[in-house]
């Protein structure tokens, strides 16, 4: 078990709100007069979710796009959001920060209402968080709620992020669009929105699409497999199409497409990848072209 | 002008929402649906915020505590919080903290509803986040609203949470009422929750009475004159009274007292203490027992 997962744990104990969730979904939802909110919020820490080469515009769009994807997930209209930021003690870097958060809320309509700044003591790795807080626009789909028979999809490919970290690792002035798809994420607020009313279950894929659709499953009580691993040209073009590609590509985080249970008999509302299935029992299969293979030792980021 | 004073300058272009009120206040007002939410976030830096030998059960408490007197200065009921955590790596801190934490947010009545815990580079100075939601029970006080001939109230002594830093600062062991000024400070709700109704402007005192009491003045575009500086009785047990207990009781900060402006025509309906009169005009002056002073170098805590 992991520091992380005894920690969860132990909060488990102290988030005992309805509103919570058992904190297993990765937002919170509160009623308060005839509205629902759901409420999100996310830090990143340089060297753990961001290298430090990454450029300040690029760090600023990313922490506002993770909390906006958790808003998209639960088909959630943006309606403001409060910025904890550590100072970097250089004005052009926090001013170019601010420029890269300021682009990703004016593009997906997210007000920053407030928030507090602290100034870290030298030399220490700084970290950013965002708290978010949308509406609901219909049903708040839950990461459980995944049945027997649904197909599972993805909003678009994955892969793309966690290439464009791997070139970034070896070189820092690397470019490009699998670079962009690690730094400029999109929140998939739109199809979110009209998921929500169709899906079963949906959350995006933060952490990887082996890691994401098992703990989908888990939280169902239900086995899944996943029969198709989309990839983009972009990806293909720069690794060469191969099993290996496809397994790294599920393995792989930060792409923040949503992935979505819906029952077989209705058909996507929004451009959609069908990827697996649901069925009884449980853990995680993988089949690629038609093959069942061994899962890899890692199915993806585990936090902690 | 600081870091942090430069940094608020662009972020108030970015938080252009009425809802972030020009980032003059420590918290949002968000209208949804027919209630209006107050919201509020704050960070504690180890070695900035605390100490790193404040036992970590008072970190948590602490952490709480900040939040729920900036709901307190509102007119606030809690609804609602986040926690942003970075683990220690060491397991009974962690439960220490979450143990802190949870006695605050139960005597509170503020239900944890999520968060993000992350992991930070070994040997990094942790921080943590705590975002906070209330619903306003009446009108929300700002700190903007004194008019002159107002006079100055605080709900109790100043001065006791910074004598507690001093202390542990030279005995990370000392105790007494002093260190628990200074480690569970107590948000003053109820009392928030009384006056909301009545007052024209209101803050919680968490900087030191002198500079929050001309941040007032200054967002109100007044003089104010602080006329009486109140201490508790221990800590004039601790350090003998004297004119210089006085002054350097208004410049410390962690009090968490109600500061808050009163017609001269209201009485009260809290315990609380008058300290001074808003008049036209701008900017601080300070009587002691009758007699004009001189206003020391620091008023109190700056932010960066």
């Amino acid at each position: 078990m992991s520091a992380e997962s005894r920690f969860l744990t132990l909060l488990r104990l102290l988030a005992n709100d309805p509103g919570a969730q058992g904190l297993q979904d990765d937002v919170a939802v509160l009623q308060v007069g005839g509205v629902r909110l759901v409420l999100t919020s996310d830090t990143m820490v340089e060297g753990v979710h961001y290298l430090p080469t990454d450029p300040p515009a690029d760090i600023g769009w990313k922490l506002a796009a993770v909390n906006l994807s958790d808003l998209a997930a639960k088909g959630a209209r943006p309606v403001g959001c409060l910025l904890n930021y550590a100072l970097s003690g250089d004005d052009s870097w926090d001013a170019a920060f601010l420029e890269g958060l300021g682009e990703a809320l004016s593009r997906y309509a997210m007000p920053l209402l407030g928030g507090d700044t602290v100034q870290m003591p030298a030399g220490s790795p700084r970290s950013y968080s965002l708290t978010a807080i949308g509406e609901a626009s219909g049903p708040v789909p839950v990461r459980a709620g995944a049945q027997a028979g649904d197909r599972l999809y993805l909003t678009g490919p994955v892969g793309d992020a966690g290439a464009g970290l791997d070139l970034l690792r070896s070189n820092p002035g690397a470019s490009g669009p699998l670079v962009d798809a690690y730094r400029r994420p999109k929140p998939r607020l739109v199809e979110g929105a009209l998921l929500c009313p169709d899906v079963h279950a949906m959350m995006d894929v933060s952490d990887g699409l082996l890691i994401d659709a098992a703990r989908m499953a888990e939280a169902s009580g239900l086995a899944v497999t996943i029969d198709h691993i989309p990839l983009s040209s972009a990806l293909e073009l720069a690794r060469g199409a191969s099993t290996a590609l496809q397994i790294a590509a599920a393995q792989a985080g930060d792409d923040y497409e949503l992935l979505f249970a819906l029952p077989p008999t209705l058909k996507p509302p929004v451009r959609a990848i069908p990827v697996g299935r649901f069925s009884t029992g449980s853990g995680l299969s993988l089949v690629i072209d038609g093959a069942a293979m061994p899962l890899p030792p890692s199915l993806g980021w585990e936090h902690g």
